[in-house]
């Protein structure tokens, strides 16, 4: 809680990372992690719904430099460059289907961890080199 | 939906940001946004609860290089350099006490914006220089 007042925040409204290539980066989300495009500006981001809230990949190049504003628009800068990280909930009873996509696709299995406390997490990388994981609700459980 | 099956991921578990200085961050994203610590490993990262799901800090100097690994352990490699974005849900009505909460912490508005369709957003910035929305649900609104 904070120091001033009792307000807080409900929960995240919008996950973020960043990739060079958005053309493979939306494939992938798409076609291996089946989220539903919302948006896109070509060189610049495409958006997707994901269960109540949004992710987002960006084109660091564009939304880095604050060169993608157009007239009177002011678009915030932000940009990271490297492996960001995500994670996915999953159903525990999909975790064998998930298996079976990742083949199917030909999306490489980086590490499965079964965690001492529960849940289970399997990680993989998208074609910019972020760490996604398919994580089982018990891994945060309260 | 993904091409081989049916199953699809339920919404974001872990959201990621990255920070050099982990204390400075943990002060903002406790004191300022209202979040509640977790996990912390001094050095490496800082976890808090965030409404249904984990929104995770880290060191990308400890995270990327993959020196972080102790006896018997593997972590994956991530860590991100430059300013990234993350947006927090806040109720409409607490908006104006969420100015006073900035202003009172000492915490300068960038921006905000009403969107055409709905929603209203702040924008700040945590002390690492990645920018911090608190965005209302109409922004995203199905």
């Amino acid at each position: 809680m904070n120091a001033s007042s009792r307000i807080a925040v409900e929960g995240v409204l919008e996950t973020c990372l960043y990739a060079d290539d958005l053309a493979s980066a939306e494939q992938f989300y798409r076609e291996v992690i089946g989220l539903v495009v919302h948006a896109r500006m070509p060189g610049r981001h495409v958006f997707f719904r994901c269960g109540p809230a949004m992710f987002l990949v960006f084109n660091p190049t564009a939304t880095g430099t604050g060169l993608d504003v157009g007239p009177g628009e002011r678009r915030l800068q932000h940009g990271a460059v490297g492996p960001g990280h995500v994670a996915f909930q999953v159903d525990e009873s999909a975790l064998a289907a998930w298996r079976d996509t990742l083949a199917s696709q030909g999306v490489p299995i980086e590490a499965e961890v079964s965690w001492p406390k529960g849940g289970h997490s399997i990680y993989v990388r998208d074609p910019a080199g972020n760490s996604v994981e398919l994580a089982t609700r018990a891994l945060w459980a309260p």
